[in-house]
């Protein structure tokens, strides 16, 4: 039986300790690292970070924008960082958002999660506003192979509240269903509870800036990244409190600016992320 | 003052009739045209479908997904493909349905509308999942040069139904707000009755297979991109009575499938475009 995403993510996290550091090649942080915001100076912040984070974090993020943002020549480096990751036993989540539907989300799915597409990734994240149902060919295709699809349910930033806070129709009329991002949860849990063929591929993208939901997280059965942890404001103790009964190794804090300002020195920026996930694994064990 | 996308659209349908023409390199359709699965194919059919349809249609879509699904080459294929469409005069819609937030949300816009950019196009398709409000960067980028961003809202696919429907919260407690669709929809008529440097600056995405809802699109003020015609389901009759009061050049059926199966014959296709677009402006008139 192949082994699903989650538990890769798990045996990874018992190595190191759980953190997810973003590889955020951004005009500013290639500025702190007075690299040039051209395809080469993204080249070297991001095989500085994969050279950096080998060994002492379990996952890395490639944010996608910063590279698609130099077009072609952006996503031949981000080929390279991708496959500098793999070499290195990283895992890789593409953070693409991508979502659509039928034969256009087959194709997104083959970019990033096909093992024979030059962007393969460990995982991609998505975005469901066309449906969870709508993302099933990038489930079915992880699925395949022990990759992974993290869905955005509840965000960091205060503007999607209103729509993921959006109460579904209920079962009877006029009664309220469950949120939109509680409705994403139940579906993701159901997924990962046999209704793929791989147990825990489909995972949840949770802002640690968020108070609860309705929804019971020890039941997702898939991993659940936490962004906001950092320069927007959440602490890993509130994460802790945020993610309780979670299991060890299913959460993890996606770390970006606030860990990459400690570059370009790689020395300084393996200190800080090792310093992290030591932080972040005894406030969420 | 800078002239804003949706009137840019409206002079070009003025020329030809109104229908987004889209550009999707498919497995199948690559297929169906005799081309290998490669970029070398995808070029081809790419610029083939430029050329048939300058000067016979006003906006043609390509679909990111198939570009990117082969990678950094996919990519500068369709670097062409863009700046084929520039010197036809073809308005070009990038299908990319991007969503993210801050920085990030920066980065997308500027891989999409920054005219330095070497995938810059006419418009982008984006997702509001992180909330309509995360999408500014890419409202202020694209108003500052008469360029466009479409929202999706009302998808075509039945799997989008259950969140696009989900109401969100009222004024006073206990009292339902509008559904999410409608909410998207009033907040993008507001940035187009002032809330923007530029006027028409943010259109939305509503299948043409979906009964209207609350809101009155006569009042958009930006255009509407319209998908489900052809091979979805959706007729010429069915997009009038849907958009019947919105103004002329605003509405532009999104047709791909039906119309590219007329390929690889560029006289073919150029001729099957035409007649689609006269169809579709008799019914939309």
């Amino acid at each position: 039986m192949t082994e699903g995403f989650a538990d890769r993510v798990a045996v990874a996290v018992s190595a190191t300790g759980p953190l997810c550091a973003g590889i955020d090649p951004s005009t500013e942080l290639l500025r702190h690292w007075d690299l040039e915001d051209t395809p080469q100076g993204l080249r070297r912040f991001g095989l500085t970070c994969v050279e950096s984070f080998a060994g002492v974090v379990p996952v890395v993020k490639p944010q996608v924008a910063f590279f698609e943002r130099m077009g072609s020549a952006g996503m031949a480096v981000l080929e390279e960082v991708l496959a500098a990751c793999r070499q290195s036993g990283l895992l890789a989540i593409a953070d693409a958002k991508r979502g659509d539907i039928g034969s256009t989300m087959e194709a997104y799915a083959s970019a990033w999660l096909d093992p024979a597409s030059p962007l393969v990734a460990d995982a991609m994240t998505a975005l469901a506003y066309l449906g969870l149902g709508a993302l099933r060919p990038a489930f079915d295709l992880a699925a395949a192979s022990g990759r992974g699809v993290v869905v955005v349910v509840r965000s960091s930033n205060p503007e999607g509240r209103a729509l993921q806070e959006a109460r579904t129709a209920g079962a009877v009329p006029a009664a309220r269903g469950p949120a939109v991002e509680d409705m994403l949860l139940a579906d993701i849990a159901a997924l990962n509870r046999g209704g793929l063929p791989t147990a825990g591929t489909v995972g949840a993208v949770i802002g640690a800036t968020r108070s609860p939901s309705e929804f019971d997280l020890a039941g997702l059965g898939g991993i659940i990244l936490a962004p906001g942890v950092g320069f927007q404001g959440g602490t890993a103790a509130g994460a802790a409190r945020l993610f309780a009964g979670c299991a060890t190794g299913t959460v993890l804090p996606s770390v970006s600016r606030s860990l990459l300002v400690a570059g370009p020195d790689p020395v300084a920026l393996r200190e800080a992320a090792a310093k992290e996930c030591a932080t972040l694994g005894s406030a969420l064990t």
